[in-house]
């Protein structure tokens, strides 16, 4: 093979890959690129096993093919070309890539790539398109929220379930919950049946990588899901096993709803955060036109009051984690928020004041001390 | 005591700390900061046990005093108001202090300023003066090349010696070399036995504080050293033992010696790098316009070509630490540099082309592959 590029479009690709390049892995072809060089398109393919992304690059005035061949590319031939400036011209001869820019030339010993894990192809189920920040608005609603233990692997993931019209994508480390619903009307190819969990290190990856500015296409397979940006395939395998019911877990009735500046109540949690035991706050909701958070430990204590804007109903006390709380802000867009409690003992739930906004994060409380 | 500052003016003085607030001690105290607020300053001081800062603040139109006292400030307390913003209060009652911004207050324990080791006064064997661009100098010239193991802990440090009117710096860990020469002009107290090794580490931590638009005072003791920088003195302990006599290792007599662009060079040294082993580069200086670079490993090579500017001497194939070449190049401000060899397996000097700058590095070549 033999191809010229900008090295600024090798970095792009080489940078969207993430932890996939270069990922543990017993499979020795993983930690390279497969590389095809077809005649008027480019396919990077890098894959840790169990997620793979494949990036296209076509052929045109800055991208020159010279001659076709398949080939795996090792991540230091990546990593070297990420500190080349200009059109690099790369080349292969046996098992020898080799990239030159002026008088400066690099080789790298590539690897076989006959050898190299193919995506079984199955039927869609269905395949699905978001615009750009939908997509985005989904991820960032969502899988923050998974757990992180592979105690119980099904909670790493974000459920998608489809019923009748809607989509609903959940994900909930059984501490706090995020939830966002998206209506059908996007749907290329309409099956109601699906119902599977896709890890949330996928999503987030795939959110980061991803052109925003295009429409992302989610193509939903028996065990896989592919999703498909402009010149870019993420695929990832789907998690086995029931996601529990969450639905009967979001409460829909409220005895008090307040609405807060995000940015205010954030800041101040977050300070209030320093003085806490294990990151717990509490939040006391009585007459007067203020809460009154408050945060201790052994050696330090906080207080403090943030004015609402609106309040519906009862007073309350209610203690719960401050880290769990500024991340559910952080995935609300909006600058005016609605928290709506149930209860001391019972979960709270945050969602924007814009009631555009479907989406909604759940937060468990701690027992008050 | 009771005052108030700009969060900012505080966070500064946090920040300027770097690893001595919170450094692993076994003397309780030294885990907060030492707060001494009289009249017209207030003093933080900070100790890992071996250095110590100590920052003035002076009581101005945004530094308002109340009343005075000292106290020990945990570093909780200077953690949190990072996250402030805007003209705080500080405050102490008993064992708590409490620092107040608006409706938000926060509190924490402090520790009796009693038990705050004092720093030894001694005599001053000599004062120094440096502009602050000359300090910094000094300290990018050397103290990178210190040793970071405590192998031979009085390599860990810089080595100053003042030999009648000329004072010179130098470091080593024995692969390689940074050396200085300053002229006493500044000198404000004329001694020329000093002859003292100072942690490399309090140097840089001294560099990275400094306001470098003052001057820097080096004021010397028997086993101490400040550095006073306006309203900051750092101090540090001396090393002990006899710093290697490295004036022998320099040479004097060259056989070969090219001019390069340092950042052309930089940059080709700096992708060979990618297929060295080791980091090992060669360089071959024969008869043509260029110098030729390669690299190779296990897996990759490497080749380059570098045009110099002007030879001198003879031809030459040399190989030595990538690394450290390019940590010696970033340690030289001039566009270009001139290298001179005396032979493949003698130690080579990299200087700037500008003979103003009197400070250069050295490094050992490794045996040619």
């Amino acid at each position: 093979m033999n191809f010229t590029m900008d090295a600024s479009t090798m970095n792009q690709i080489s940078k969207n890959m993430g932890s996939l390049l270069g990922a543990k892995t017993t499979i020795p072809v993983l930690t390279g690129v497969l590389t095809v060089v077809q005649e008027n398109e480019i396919l990077f393919t890098v894959s840790d096993g169990a997620d793979t992304l494949v990036q296209r690059v076509m052929r045109s005035d800055e991208v020159e093919i010279n001659t076709t061949g398949t080939t795996i590319l090792p991540k230091d031939f990546f990593t070297t070309v990420r500190k080349m400036r200009g059109q690099i011209e790369v080349c292969t001869e046996g098992n020898i890539v080799t990239v030159t820019k002026g008088k400066t030339e690099l080789s790298f010993t590539t690897m076989i790539a006959d050898e190299y894990p193919k995506i079984a192809e199955q039927a869609p189920l269905s395949q699905l398109r978001y615009s750009g920040p939908t997509f985005k608005k989904i991820v960032e609603s969502t899988a923050f929220c998974a757990a992180t233990s592979e105690t119980r692997p099904v909670l790493t993931g974000v459920n998608l379930k489809m019923e009748g019209k809607q989509q609903t994508f959940v994900s909930t480390d059984s501490h706090r919950l995020g939830n966002i619903h998206v209506l059908t009307s996007d749907c290329l190819e309409e099956n109601t049946n699906v119902n599977q969990t896709i890890p949330a290190s996928a999503l987030t990856h795939a959110a980061k990588t991803f052109d925003l500015s295009k429409d992302v296409f989610v193509v939903n397979y028996k065990n896989m899901v592919a999703f498909v940006n402009g010149n870019v395939i993420y695929y990832s395998r789907l998690i086995e096993g029931n996601f529990p019911d969450t639905s009967r877990l979001i409460p829909q009735q409220f005895s008090t709803e307040l609405t807060f500046n995000k940015n205010e109540l954030r800041d101040t949690v977050q300070l209030l955060k320093e003085a806490s035991q294990d990151s717990v706050v509490k939040f006391v909701i009585d007459e007067s036109l203020f809460v009154k958070i408050s945060a201790k430990n052994e050696l330090a204590k906080g207080n403090a009051e943030v004015a609402y804007g609106e309040k519906i109903g009862e007073d309350l006390t209610i203690s719960f984690s401050s880290q769990y709380f500024l991340e559910a802000l952080n995935a609300i867009e909006n600058e005016i928020i609605k928290i709506s409690f149930c209860g001391a003992m019972r979960p709270f739930v945050i969602r924007s004041s814009d009631e555009n906004d479907t989406s909604l994060q759940l937060i468990l409380p701690v027992r008050t001390y």
